[in-house]
């Protein structure tokens, strides 16, 4: 088996890239280690920075987004019961960012990508990648229970953390950059409206909380059923908890209880309680590992960074990586020209370190550390205050929040 | 011996407080501890707001400081051998800092108060104020070998970190937030010229440095001498050392040969060299007190909080005190309404803790803690990426460094 593109993982990294390959005419495989259910059904962010949106509609893929995505022109900051609004069009000339979860991007590319695009294999488990600094690169996987062979030209790793691609760039030339913090996200789903119109991130004595939604699914969108409840609303809510903590031991109630309770204002505002449908603990880590590119194998997303989730940046960098690989690619199949797939890892952690610095600063400026002294109390909530009261200091975090322009693809 | 306002401590927060006061028709007795010579030799500060030298343009103590100061209109920042220069009033509407040395400030206020203010007493030290939640506190003193009280219908304590007056707050009431750093500034007053016309914030790997200068002194000011010098420079130059380092323990051209390394660039800057007339080491710390006020004992200045020195913010904020208290008493003094001086403390902290956090920030961004990771030592680079790419976060730091205007007394 061979192609031009041997991509490794169907997140929304690998498969926009298949995507964006597809467009320009070259072939592409992305080999998958587990089944499409599993894939459609993974719930992680939920935040498209404008450029993401972009490069997504500049793909083909924009148009369920478009339709069924709520875009977000602002967030909501809380601390010391007072509520204030960041407005993100105001602040950055115009620019706002789509909630619509990183599940469905998935579920767009890969009906794309089935229907029109090149092989995507499913159970298709990479085990190793050969010969990254050859001309002939080799990804070997396992599929159907047999050992394949994948020939290429050049290799994209969009296999996440704990895949295997970053393991073929040898330790001498590797440096790795990591933080751990010591509290994690319980994150619920639950079917309620959200209690918010745009996302509240709060900070409180208690901890960090954050309540976003997921666009709403239509129930009946049929004249007929004009008299039923049309639409079926989904909260996505977190909390910041110690690092460690088993979901099950948070009945729902008491997240209810905490969650209102670190969201609390001086005016009339309530939570909206519904029926909890998952609980999840997420630990929270920053990880950079450089280069990102070793011959012609190409890291990208999780496979090279890691970012806390606070700030919604991994599913970005992920998008804002493909793009930068497939636009240098097409400019060297166009002029022969490597200098664009040389200056992949550069162009990238220049992005990347801007996002893991911001990801940093938000986690920093919401979140309790056990044993947070008073004075880093008080610092947190000067800052807060300085944001408020600041236009450049808001604007500087709207910048960062909505994200800074990446080239499309073919451009 | 009575007066309306009791001052402990000539530094710069103690004799302006009384030239204000004495400009609005309100007398006041200045006890400083320490003698006079002591007093004008004492080197700190150098860096005044632009809200600063028009409170002391205002107070009738700026004539000497818009003779011989510099004004300066931006600040270098250095990293990864590069330079950027952060234009201030670009950024800020026209705002600039004035380079005037802390100690010249004093010269020029005590030479007002002798002349035409209240009394100003040297060695008089402060042993405490007592009935500070009365109608009539008092302040007991020691001057010329006898005990004494002033009587006064306030009491300010402009006595820094180590005096008498916060002593007088009952500790049930008071909150105290504090940070120590784990490194402190090597200090170095030397015979040189500047080797930059403005001052210099760099980051290294090897820690951090700070290339500052004095105003010249004018040597020969007749035209009888044209033929020789006719100004002596001085330049105020910091290294970070390590917590509890021995200022003797670094000779001359070690001091010289690292402030040059820590400086280095790409192009052919050079430093400038001269002998060095004082070394001092300065530890690193934050600490706020709260509150400022407590019945009619009012804090100010270090007596109430203290920033690390990168930023220059301590005598700034000094300064936004006493113009503070002068104001809120005028006003009680005009209108009958101790409004002001009921908010004084409020009014204050909320200046103190921006100040806190900017120059937390300031140190945080440019010295290497010990047994800092690469990850922390990237986020820095980071940041400081961020400040000379976006407009926003640089306006942020400009505006925060030249400080934010504070009501002229008498207003």
């Amino acid at each position: 088996m061979r192609t031009t593109v041997g991509i490794i993982g169907a997140g929304p990294a690998g498969l926009l890239l298949a995507r964006l390959l597809h467009n320009a005419g070259i072939d592409s495989v992305v080999l998958e280690s587990r089944d499409r259910a599993y894939v459609e059904r993974r719930q992680r962010a939920g935040i498209l920075e404008q450029g993401t949106a972009d490069v997504l509609r500049a793909a083909g893929a924009g148009e369920r987004m478009d339709r069924e995505g709520l875009r977000h022109d602002g967030i909501e900051l809380r601390f010391d019961r007072r509520r204030h609004r960041v407005d993100f069009p105001a602040l950055t000339g115009g620019r706002s960012v789509m909630v619509y979860a990183q599940t469905e991007v998935c579920k767009d590319l890969i009906a794309l990508q089935l229907r029109e695009g090149g092989p995507l294999l499913f159970e298709a488990e990479a085990l190793a990648v050969e010969g990254a600094d050859t001309d002939a690169p080799r990804i070997r996987f396992r599929h159907e229970g047999r050992e394949d062979v994948l020939e290429c030209s050049y290799v994209v790793g969009c296999d996440g953390f704990w895949g295997v691609a970053r393991k073929a760039i040898p330790a001498r030339l590797t440096q790795v950059f990591e933080r751990t913090y010591p509290f994690g996200w319980l994150g619920i789903l639950a079917d309620a409206p959200p209690s918010h119109e745009e996302l509240v991130y709060a900070r409180h004595d208690r901890g960090f909380a954050l309540l976003s939604m997921r666009p709403p699914v239509t129930l009946h969108p049929s004249k007929e059923a004009a008299s039923l409840p049309t639409e079926a609303f989904v909260s996505r809510l977190y909390l910041q908890v110690p690092d460690g903590t088993d979901p099950e031991a948070w009945d729902d109630e008491r997240i209810w209880d905490e969650l209102e309770r670190r969201c609390e204002t001086d005016d009339d505002w309530h939570l909206q309680r519904g029926p909890i449908t998952q609980k999840t603990v997420t630990p929270m880590r920053s990880y950079v590992h450089e280069p990102m590119r070793h011959g012609r194998l190409f890291l990208a997303g999780d496979a090279a960074h890691i970012v806390p989730p606070t700030g919604a940046k991994g599913l970005n960098l992920a998008a804002g990586d493909v793009a930068t690989f497939a636009r240098a690619l097409i400019h060297q199949q166009r002029t022969g020209s490597p200098e664009l797939l040389d200056a992949y890892s550069q162009t990238c952690l220049r992005r990347v370190w801007q996002a893991e610095r911001f990801s940093y600063d938000m986690t920093t400026l919401l979140h309790r550390a056990p044993g947070a002294t008073t004075f880093e109390d008080r610092l947190q909530i000067a800052r807060l205050e300085r944001i408020v009261s600041s236009r450049a200091a808001e604007t500087d975090l709207a910048e960062a929040y909505t994200g800074f322009p990446f080239g499309r693809a073919g451009e």
